[in-house]
């Protein structure tokens, strides 16, 4: 007989504090060796500094960081899953690999990190807090994963969300409350709660949060750390799950929970460039900027209020502070208001968020007949939330369309990707007034926002003799293709130009007119 | 009374022929002496190298290109406007700016530019094909225009685009049908066919045209020309008149209708870079790569066909000529097929473009009585297209507020805008659980997408003497804010961490973690 939601959710909670061996079980007091303080009191920046030179080792960083995640979670209910066994594995062969090559893997060799249960990690579960999804086994590395990865990092624990993910603290019927260690009372922020409340507690150096409305910034908040949301356009998505598909309008960041701004800086570096990664079609890859320390002093915006919602006094004194201090260092502060009705702007962010009416997020709630969190039905009825749809399919294509280039690398005798697609413009040379074109050899590359060049072939004109009619095609089933074809009379296409579309990844465009030189060369020179 | 739109759409006309010298007008026979072949036949980059160093002058190079531009007209109909004195006046300009000091304002310095009906031109019409907009006076420069001007060139005249801009083929009834220079019966292409068959006839070196479907590439391809589309997340927009707003899912793009890819070159550097524009919130302003010329020899995709229309015999032949010849000249050429099925692709794109449903465009056409393109409204039936809306008062909110932040350097001592925004993360220093928490600090900049930290500020913490609450404070008119308010009580927040935002521009990101560096100093350090 099938369990029922609540007997799926008391195993889920059951099985994470099981997985704690008995030497990391909290007693009555707390004994301050049962972790190594002197290591998970430093930071990130810190640890793989010495990590990197073998100064630590990363089985003893993975070991105190496990011992201290044990104890995060049973003080404040931070993790989803605890797997210190991989963790201390993987942290014995980073550090034979440092022995053997002398050389770090990466700029986190050997540092143990937190995994949000809403990133894919193959082999583990993604639930994102939904009862049905309690033994949801991913196959794939979401491409943070990936990226951390490859740049050396250690997994041992996945991190609390909340329900529906959409929501600025960390509740969920399949694992309970993430609780804010400095008042359990208080929450823990949201939706990156595990992250936050983990790291306060120094049971990760880091984690990378993710954000499309807070949810990075709202725990690092609560639980008083340092976090950024870097711009989302240039971070990647592949592999989150997402508690509302086809967000084109705001997109979903990715940035770290941390204890210092060194912090910030390594681990949005290694987000930022894709670390390690050959493609990524959900965003775009700039240089990482060497930004040089301010020879001048600044000058900021002081934004106190947005008349939507007065902050509490503690945050107004806050903010006088800061600014004094500010210009007590030289520094000037002026007064900034946002030029539009924030009212107005939260409302419609509500409706951008949900693209698709959320109907995903409340069928898997309903599929295991677990209740939904009340507030957030308040939510989508205050804001008016409608089903808008066919982003989440675009984004799909694009990503084929991607990998579909980089596989040509199986084909060339360089062993890379192709340098660029040749392909047709249109299906004619021209065509008479009123005749309907077919679009698609022109808007595939708007679908996918590939730059593409039109070159004329100087000495190529249609041809009556070259370019006859084949009277015995039979036309496609669709309307364009047989007007296309019946259309075609090489009389009156005679010496109309013909051009070819050349056509490179988003981005390239430098790259693609690097290459159309030597086809203008090749074909027209 | 009122006119009709015939009676608007034949004035229109005339007015542009009007606009036309005797000297230019076309005699029966023609006449080469009529304009200045030596310079029209030249290119853009070719022109604009002699225009640099005063061999040729701006008032010589404008003239021929009017008088050329003057008989294409007439020729094909590609014009919507025709100012020649205009053109001729800020030519002379630029002649003495370079005698005078010895430097080209720009890159195109006097170089005449041909100018689609979809940019908005200070003082001129904006009509779009549209015969309601027969009269539409334009107040601002499209950023495109603003690009150009910056980068020395003259504009003379505004070229075709067809009613609701969406088609591949250019037609209003404003301005009746813009013809193939090759054959008259043929389309110009579309929706930039004033540009294509204006270059093509030589009666402007390039135009900068504009594609979310093929608008740049048709009007290239049938007149044989050299275009491009850049990646539409590096081109400027703002200005642009859009036939369909909200289109974030597909973005449109600019770039270059040319006679080489020198011009492509040039041209694309200058609208990817946004020459001389201080912001420019509608794209990604990456940095213009310098591509040295391949090494190696080159890999090349060969797509034939999308397996949905299936070119005509001299496109078939062109690619397979054109991929004999790059094999010859040592490259490597593989076959490439689409990973998707390119008609449900097609199907979805007409889906992705309408994020209003097209009302905009049905209404503009119904309000003057004009008749709709009857394939236009096969087309949204076909593809049965719905409103989506919202995107487009998300862009204006995105517009409004980089323009706050621009506005900032008439308040600060630099004179630059401000290097930082410091804002509240929440209206509170943490919540109990359960509470409704306002996000409108957080998820501000989700909608705009601006990088932001979170500082916590370590000597700081909620103090029960100094966080006293306001019991005289009047709530907002919302829900929130009364609760926020209402809620506090400094005992129980007692000792909670404070935190700081920190906000800068979208991609910003290297720059936010420096400023933060500062601020971190200064009230951590």
């Amino acid at each position: 007989m099938a369990l029922d939601w609540q007997q799926i959710a008391s195993t889920a909670q059951q099985s994470v504090i099981n997985s704690i061996p008995a030497k990391w079980r909290l007693p009555q007091t707390l004994d301050p060796s049962l972790t190594d303080l002197d290591i998970t009191e430093q930071t990130a920046s810190e640890l793989v500094a010495q990590l990197r030179e073998g100064k630590l080792s990363s089985v003893e960083v993975t070991e105190a960081f496990c011992g201290r995640a044990a104890i995060a979670h049973q003080c404040v209910n931070c993790l989803t899953a605890f797997f210190p066994d991989e963790g201390l594995a993987r942290a014995k062969q980073l550090d034979e690999i440092l022995a053997e090559t002398g050389k770090p893997v990466g700029p986190l060799h050997g540092l143990p990190v937190g995994i949000k249960d809403i990133l894919h990690m193959k082999g583990k579960n993604l639930t994102m807090g939904y009862v049905v999804w309690h033994d949801n086994k991913c196959t794939i590395d979401a491409s943070i994963v990936q990226m951390l990865r490859n740049a050396g990092a250690v997994f041992y624990v996945r991190t609390t969300m909340p329900q529906t993910g959409m929501f600025l603290e960390t509740w969920s019927n399949l694992f309970g409350r993430t609780k804010n260690p400095f008042n359990t009372n208080f929450s823990a922020g949201g939706s990156s709660g595990g992250d936050g409340s983990l790291v306060a507690m120094k049971g990760a150096p880091f984690c990378p949060s993710t954000d499309i409305g807070g949810s990075i910034r709202a725990p690092g908040t609560f639980n008083g750390l340092y976090a950024m949301r870097p711009t989302a356009e240039r971070t990647a998505k592949r592999g989150m799950g997402t508690p509302a598909p086809g967000q084109i309008s705001i997109k979903v960041s990715s940035g770290p929970n941390c204890h210092s701004m060194a912090d910030v800086k390594l681990v949005t570096e290694i987000l930022l460039t894709h670390y390690g990664l050959p493609f990524e079609p959900t965003a775009v890859r700039l240089p990482w900027k060497q930004i040089p320390a301010p020879a001048e002093k600044l000058s900021f915006g002081l934004m106190t209020s947005d008349s939507c919602v007065t902050p509490q006094p503690s945050i107004a004194r806050a903010l006088r502070e800061i600014a004094e201090k500010l210009r007590e260092a030289g520094h000037e502060v002026i007064e900034f208001s946002p030029p539009f009705d924030c009212w107005e702007v939260a409302r419609s962010t509500w409706r951008l968020w949900f693209q698709t009416g959320a109907k995903e997020t409340l069928a898997l709630v309903a599929s295991s007949g677990e209740p939904l969190y009340p507030t957030f039905k308040w939510y989508l009825e205050t804001f008016d939330i409608k089903e808008l749809t066919l982003n989440t399919q675009q984004a799909e294509w694009r990503y084929q369309f991607a990998e579909a280039w980089h596989n040509t690398k199986s084909k060339t005798r360089s062993g890379g990707p192709i340098d660029c697609l040749i392909a047709p413009c249109a299906p004619s040379a021209g065509f008479p007034h009123g005749f309907p074109v077919w679009w698609g050899y022109f808007s595939l590359w708007n679908l996918l926002d590939y730059p593409s060049i039109v070159l004329p072939l100087k000495y190529m004109k249609v041809d009556i003799d070259k370019d006859k009619k084949d009277t015995t095609y039979v036309p496609k089933d669709n309307v364009f293709d047989k007007m296309n074809w019946e259309i075609y009379d090489p009389e009156g296409w005679k010496n109309q130009p013909i051009t070819i579309q050349l056509v490179a990844k988003q981005y390239d465009d430098e790259e693609l007119i690097s290459v159309a030189e030597v086809i203008d060369q090749v074909c027209n020179g």
